[in-house]
């Protein structure tokens, strides 16, 4: 797999191994659920605050940080984030998920 | 591009075309800023409450809805959603953005 | 008692006898937690947008939303709204709380 | 006046003068709108997530840092938190309105 969500989830999949000291993903596991839901809803907020003020920077900032803590959310849930994506997909009739899911497996 | 995101960021674009009486995210475009933010929040209150759920389809679910909703924000601003991607991939080195940065012009 | 909020918990309390169809209150409790929640957050979104608008009359308008909904929240898990009250009180040392306390009798 | 939201709404607005560097408050104020309405935003998120747990002490403790934050965008904006109660009490028609009215004067 080639993308980068994928490749990072993949990365967050490790860091369930790594020490919370050291890593900031590990110690969000640690944290758990509520430490997870958190962190993601400030993120969700600064979005909304970037998007207010219309700054593309800021706003392709925050949506990635937004991202990351699904990412966080997705893997605390053992969930693959391409499980999403063929979500999204299904709803728009995309091209190219068939394909996807199979690459998955 | 083969990726869901990029694909429906491609959608998301025709639809600045479409009716808002027929179109969803014609709709939101029009509403302007302040209504694609309200919806965005309220996904993301929603994947707050499917994350204390802990149930994977209702998660899988809600980070779709609140995925398609930053994907109609970074597309209200003329933002490529793999600019969000690449921002992701660099905060983590990962490997084959290069590839995408080139395959994306 | 004669300040709002308690007159307001007061009505809140009364309209769990109400008809959903009849009654947004009533419906928000047969909503149950999840609906409850989904518009205490919403509102909490549309408080930053104003607070970003910087608009008085807007932010009184959507802070007035938001406690709404909080008493709401308040009602459905049977909390006496001077218990808030209360421990913002306490949190400043802030006189008249016995006062109120007993009041609250 | 002697309820609680007016007393701290007075303590809010003399920390205006305060030092950031000794205040919680003054911080906040000098963080600005943004800094302000991402504390809001956090606390809303923690109420959500105490509304889930259905844990009374944790609701109201949570309420408390949600209106907090919200008195401190009111002070920062110039706005009396009685306006805020005013609001609420037109919309449910309660008595004694004209008479905090009064008082507010």
């Amino acid at each position: 797999m080639s993308d980068v969500l994928n490749e990072l989830a993949e990365i967050l999949e490790e860091r369930k191994q790594a020490d919370p000291e050291k890593s900031y993903v590990a110690s969000l596991y640690q944290g758990g659920t509520d430490k997870i839901l958190k962190k993601l809803g400030e993120e969700a907020i600064e979005v909304v605050i970037a998007g207010k003020d219309g700054n593309q920077k800021e706003i392709i900032h925050e949506t990635a940080d937004l991202w990351f803590h699904c990412l966080v959310l997705l893997a605390h849930n053992d969930i693959n984030v391409q499980s999403v994506l063929d979500e999204l997909g299904r709803r728009f009739g995309l091209s190219g998920l068939e394909e996807k899911a199979n690459r998955n497996k």
